[in-house]
């Protein structure tokens, strides 16, 4: 899972003037329980501002597909996508938020983020 | 497209005296997606407090009609308008907010702001 | 038009010593628009921190009541009414909202403060 | 009217060390207008940092159902009813707030609070 | 009662470097309310920024089971549960929200926190 | 209770020819429960094809109004308005529908129907 | 008001070998109460299957505009509307309803159909 | 469990005369899954005719909360349900319906009806 | 618009023994007004029973597209479509609904269909 | 894909003597589009009534589940799940419905019916 970062494509920000924010949203994220095995589902939320470069929609669209056979936790989804996120954009503002479907009963949200800096 | 603000209209503020925010919303945009030739759709709002100038609703809806063919991104759709609002009302604050439709499962939302500074 | 604040009636304020927030709303506004001659519909919001007065509710929905057939653009009835309701009430605080209907597929709010002043 | 705080009963906050948010709706409000005769229709919500005490639920309720045949207006409730829970609990904070149903298409808040002071 | 916590398993923060935050939502929690013997049914939020240790997400969920034949006023369930996962889990920050069904007409929300402490 | 259906006020069918559905909902009708002495809350929905008269709709409002005070089931509510109502205005169909507001959880809804019969 | 269906203008039915049904929905319909004097407010739907003519759209909306400031009531509206459409367009099939807004609490439907007869 | 019917309380119908259509939901339904030992949740509707009897409602609620630690599947909780109230009421018409819960991210409705019979 | 149909691209029904239903939405219909110039939106809503053919659903988006910027009345574009698919897909049963956005406060909905006949 | 089936398992109908009507919801389906190789999600929706066997849920999500990886068209899942489960379960009655997640801003829903037969 190390290299998946490298599906992300990005393009020049053509108004790296002013900060302004991006948001990206995928209602039909999947992964799979690392201890059951069993498909989870969830929405993942990407907001950020962008510095140099802004993420190509496609490619995030083929970055979130990648996890469908994926055994990993919920706290794990939403760190490692802001990891790779930062590492590709250098950002001045990123957050990931995580909503994750009911499993017996119970649905969870993890949220991270990574804090506003100008470059 | 660098002269489509040509069809903004504007009236004088009758009230210069006092702050006081504007809304338009506009759920019908459309314009055409410059990679794949596809028609996008969202919806626009801008949000301002005007100084000397308020824009006139009709040549407003006008302006967002003209982008009905062009092939332009969606973080440059929301910051040209941006722009043209400007350049047009020279108002004390601005914000203009683009949310458009899923493209394969996702959809984004792009924010900017002009910020506020007294005449 | 002028004289429209003369419609408006107040009672004693009986909890003088503390501040508290009023919300009256009124879903079923209705005036002219004063180029074409059709109909607008809208919603008005007033919220106010009373002083010595309050308003009667009746005569609030008479002065809405009023505006049915004056050709009226939307950022003036908001203006108007805050400005008939100072003057009526002299209150701490006082704010409109106007949320109108969609015309060509575009809607507005317009928002106006009388900012917050202890007598 | 001047009793009708005696309805309500406390039971000892058994959490005293610690600020925390107790919020009692009571959507079944009822009273009667002082003008016309016609019963009014509310929710009434309470939200309390309680210090010692803590009001006991059902007699929170009789308390409420006290006013059905009161004829009382809308901003009156509201204070009234701070009045007589601040006099009882002598809580950390308190606010209170009265949402009316439509009368003749226009509906009415009012909000007052009781500011926080630790004991 | 007062072995309940025993229940709750841990696992380590992956991410302790930052701060995020986690939400796990309970909308089926019931117990038994202890003056009439019948049951009673709510929501639990738990909100938390994890510092050593997450909570495993079953075994939070067999210790709300463990409430199901428990009397309990509302206002202890969410301070216990607070006390409980501050115990275990030692966080930067937790949150616990209670929204329990209408009884009577009427409906409650009680609401602790642990305020924020960097280790 | 037996002489209640005096106070209901009619008019002339304006278009006796014809067929056609009338419907008045209240939603804020109120009663009290005759075992335990607490109000019942609930919405009484109304329809009808008039023969020669149409129900006056205030006096409808003081018809459900007069039920305030009264003990009495939810079974019998509806059924009573029901014979009332076929009473004053013998007409062609009537339907009478109360939804109950949820007591110890539970909330119920009867439904009563005189069936067509054209004059 | 004899004369007002003479604002309504046609069209042929490009499509007069296949029934078909056409739905106009106006929700912001007003007239006055004529007892009070107060405005009222409400929903007015059309739906009918064209015979020789459709209803043209602008036309209809200055239809119901026209009723802006006539004192009638529910019940006529909603017959009054059928048998101008009915004289005007002499559909094979026409429904008429009125959803009126809460007054005194209490809100109103009235539908009448114009049954169904092939030319 | 095959004695639980006798929880249930009846009282005489008062308008054996007509059929009309009483309704019963419990929103707050919970049992135990037999092979799991987890708690279920879900809402249970009740639609019936009576003939001489009417279910009472504290016996009713009663009777569904005596479901609260038995082990019992979906389907059997429904017919189960159904075969008591036919026993215990001898209604002309009954109908149960179980709407349960999502358990790894599927919900389940279940539907039983005893056809209508006039004694 | 003659030729609009030749854009819809078919493959065979694999299942061609039974009857059953197939549904495409499209929530992005736009065209143009034939009187005032300015863009339509609506949503369109084909459902049809197949025969010996199924539509390929990205030649249908295309189909919808190719309306863009042809002057068309709403009632004109549902028939014109069930016209086209009619004549390409030889159905069992189709049906087509327009639902378009409001203009001047009004929306409207037509239904066109093409009746059940068994091949 | 021929064998899929044989992970569904049953149990005996505990009251074969009754028709009644189960529905199982699972609105986290997702397979592969078989031309474009992305992921497609949707809900599906089995009614049925049973004749001697049910089908035993968690095999039934297992059975979803399989398709995860599969290239297989809309229509095609509809049909496929409605010739497994008919195998299997022998029905008196089932009804497959699959509603498709939007693609290029459409969206589908296919229903098939396994007509109703008394064994």
């Amino acid at each position: 899972m190390n290299e998946k970062y490298k599906i992300l494509e990005t393009f020049d920000n053509q108004y790296p003037d002013r900060d302004y924010l991006i948001t990206h949203v995928q209602p039909e994220f999947t992964s799979v329980c690392p201890k059951t095995g069993n498909p989870d589902f969830g929405k993942i939320t990407i907001e950020y501002i962008p510095d140099k470069k802004c993420v190509e929609l496609k490619s995030l669209k083929y970055y979130f597909n990648s996890f469908r056979n994926d055994g990993i936790f919920y706290e794990s989804v939403v760190n490692f996508i802001l990891d790779d996120l930062v590492k590709v954009l250098q950002p001045r503002y990123l957050k990931v938020t995580g909503e994750f479907n009911p499993r017996g009963g119970m649905y969870s949200v993890v949220v991270v983020e990574y804090p506003y800096k100008k470059s």
